[in-house]
């Protein structure tokens, strides 16, 4: 490297230290409102945020980073592997930035504020109406933010690119398809057999007795309670503020499937968050994957691990010491199939691990066409409701259980939904190659050893970060191409099992 | 007001704006880690600190601010009253980081940094000539940067100017002379006193108990916990986030004065906050007035209400309810005279309110004199001593009850103390005005009556911002100049009642 494009590269890192620091600004204002913050501080704290994104878009656009990036793509055989993967990524978020005019950015935050207030109301109220109108709006500027983007084949593309950078919506299309003619036959065939009984993960569990058990589970996991913290909000997330300060929030019931599970399941993005490389933090390809490649952590502790029998052969003896009272008569196989329970429902976040893929397959296929216009609001309804009556067998009863359920299109997050898909099939295919590399990992889990599989997790998915786009980790990790092969083998032996298909 | 100055003053509001929303942000961050950060996160927190302390200054600094200041001095008349004083505090501001060069500042943020480490352990050490390098070093940059901002008759002018803007040195010096000449033959007097007992105030005060009393006590002020928070910090402090966020932190040990005088402290600084005008929020007057009027509203809940006989009137029945075994047999007198103990010391922190006052003016000439070059940092432990002997009568026994004690000058802190000072003067004037406007107000307060003081406050001083410097302020809130008489009558005659002087 000339010293001429060494000094371009230093300022363009110091540039990229710097928008890194900012988004932790960010992270560290949006966990404190979630969980700190009085309830009158919102007063402050929407100019607060505003400012700091403005701050955050004006430093991403600004014309010295735009001539860095140029100069170093020009000599990008120079830089290396990892310097040519700096610059893909900072380019990448840049270019995103410029392109979309202020005016829309402004315009789908103001029409985030106003439809996530109507929507709320309409939910309560089972009010499509009333919402249908800023529905429209939001669909019409996230079809502008594609447009100024741009893109070659689907206007869906830069939408997704936001979430899953660099995945294409027909091969999403065409991997959630594969997904959708897999499942439903299954929930089907599932559907015709006994229900196994539940009701005793049901009321009764004890909130700080749930709680000191979820930061056992979230020791045993590894996640460094000196390097994080465990607080609650209303609803659970991680964030990795920065290096050093991983956050996960949840949220008890007196049931003993929200915390238990969501411990697991935000511990998992935790873990993710704390194992991204030191050297990397504050370069553009610091921070971790994808939110597919994040979803596939949290759910591999939460279901491939969680809801698994070896995972409980471990850690059932003393749940039943923590719980005497609604857990000491059960048998470690009904405590296994109740937690296995597969029922189709109409809502999601309440739905389990094979009919959960169902309703993601279901939003993002709305939501590509409502991009492309091939289907428009008014028609969702009626839409959602016989999408829904293919999959799972019912029509929901109204609009709160049906198409007014989730916040995410009145939030503006369009092209989020199959990320949670993406999640459960990646989840599968590492846990698969885990195995693989680690023969004993059964029995280990078995005896309570979680550190053998986090390390792996560790030296094979997290400390990579952003080097490599989801696909490549994904070879990287399990020395095949990303495939939906372990995700049906993983749900055929499962729920096989279980329900005798 | 012609067009082009409005969109001036406009422009001018909406930097204003963007930097106040900086501020709360670097608020928010510090408030984090000295509360909820967890222990590693220094290892990202440092870079993010710089960063927005980097992004505050360079928007500071801005040419088109400069731009628009300049423009709107020249037609200072134009802007009336309340658009002069915004001009004025953020042009005052505006001039301080300008005139500031970068390395300079770098290098106050690197000797602090040193600096407060050697200081700790030097401290513990009672080594202070390992200490004297780093504290020459940060005097000498200190003195730099006064000469950097200028100055007309003394270099610690500018020092002094950030902590209490506008106040002079020489005003400063006469007024603490003034009171160092009232107090020293009274500490000396009331020396020769017997003491009252006070071992009751120390030991077996369980701390939930303590928060428990404490936030009952901040709620009769008028502490609104909606728009706040009071946490556990290792030193108390109160963070003015932003509009409807003001957050006390606390610490408790099993006295019952470090709790009780300190949440009262805290809350009186949290009033100030919670009650600056919302229509000023976010524009330069929109802040506190000065340190020394945030003092004077700490120190005015904390000793004139929170150490009077009145308060305790309606509070103590219930702090014996609480600490029964500790307070249950003590009479109000005996609590009243005890929590009154007057008694020289070597710690600053641990002071009464009368010897409070000569530890600060102490440091003050002391630091005064460093500034301007009349002493030096080697002389400086004998000087310490030779002036604790005339003050108190005492010498300390080692440089950790004497020089090394505080953080202060370690974290470049000097022009800081003067205020604590001048928080007692000016709370006992403001409290003597609230006495003329309100007859009854003792009487209200022994029936546990806070909130028409609180108010008084609210409408004379806390909603006023910055509007005025703080000399103003307080002829504007008491109809008298600044004076130290108030202080002087309230001193005499409580502790020349309570010690027979």
């Amino acid at each position: 490297m000339n010293e001429a494009l060494a000094t371009r590269y230093r300022n363009f890192l110091a540039r990229a230290a710097e928008l890194s620091d900012l988004e932790s600004a960010v992270a560290l204002v949006g966990w404190d409102q979630e969980t700190m913050m009085p309830e009158k501080g919102i007063l402050g704290r929407a100019p607060l945020a505003a400012t700091l994104a403005g701050v955050l878009h004006e430093k991403m656009t600004a014309p010295a980073l735009a001539d860095d990036i140029e100069a170093l793509e020009r000599e990008k055989g120079e830089l290396g592997e990892q310097g040519a993967a700096q610059v893909r990524e900072l380019a990448r978020l840049h270019r995103r930035a410029k392109n979309v005019p202020g005016d829309l950015v402004r315009a789908v935050a103001e029409t985030t504020s106003k439809a996530t207030a109507v929507w709320q109301r309409a939910r309560a109220d089972k009010d499509y109406p009333t919402f249908a109108p800023l529905l429209e709006e939001m669909i019409r500027l996230k079809r502008s933010v594609a447009d100024a983007i741009g893109f070659k084949d689907d206007p869906y593309d830069p939408l997704l690119d936001e979430y899953e950078p660099g995945a294409k919506t027909k091969d999403v299309a065409r991997t959630l398809e594969d997904v959708r003619e897999f499942l439903v036959p299954i929930v089907k065939a599932i559907g015709e057999r006994p229900k196994p009984k539940s009701d005793f993960l049901e009321k009764g569990y004890d909130k700080p007795l749930q709680d000191q058990f979820g930061r056992e589970l979230i020791k045993a996991m590894g996640f460094d309670m000196e390097a994080g913290r465990l607080d609650l909000s209303a609803h659970p997330f991680t964030s990795g503020i920065h290096r050093g300060d991983t956050r996960l929030t949840i949220r008890y019931h007196d049931d003993f499937s929200t915390g238990v599970w969501g411990n697991l399941h935000e511990a998992g993005h935790g873990l993710y968050e704390q194992n991204l490389s030191g050297e990397l933090r504050r370069t553009p390809i610091g921070p971790a994957c994808s939110l597919g490649v994040h979803e596939s952590q949290s759910r591999l502790w939460e279901n491939l691990v969680g809801r698994s029998r070896n995972f409980w052969k471990a850690n059932f003896p003393r749940a039943q010491q923590v719980f005497p009272e609604r857990l000491g008569k059960v048998s470690l196989e009904d405590f296994y199939r109740a937690m296995n329970l597969v029922e189709p429902s109409f809502i999601r976040t309440e739905a389990d691990e094979v009919t959960y893929n169902l309703h993601i397959i279901l939003r993002f296929e709305i939501e590509r066409d409502l991009i492309s216009g091939r289907v428009t609001v008014k028609d969702l309804p009626e839409l959602w409701n016989s999408k829904f009556k293919t999959f799972f067998g019912l029509v929901p009863p109204d609009v709160a259980l049906g198409v007014l359920q989730d916040i995410h299109w009145a939030a503006g997050y369009v092209g989020y939904f199959p990320t949670y898909c993406l999640g459960n099939i990646y989840a599968s295919q590492f846990y698969a190659a885990a195995k693989r590399d680690i023969p004993e990992l059964d029995a280990q889990i078995g005896r309570g050893d979680l550190l053998t599989l986090r390390d792996w997790l560790v030296e094979k998915v997290h400390r990579w970060g952003r080097t490599y786009p989801s696909p490549e980790l994904i070879r990287h990790a399990t020395g095949r191409d990303p495939s939906t092969d372990d995700f049906k083998a993983y749900i055929r032996t499962k729920f096989g099992e279980l329900y005798s298909l």
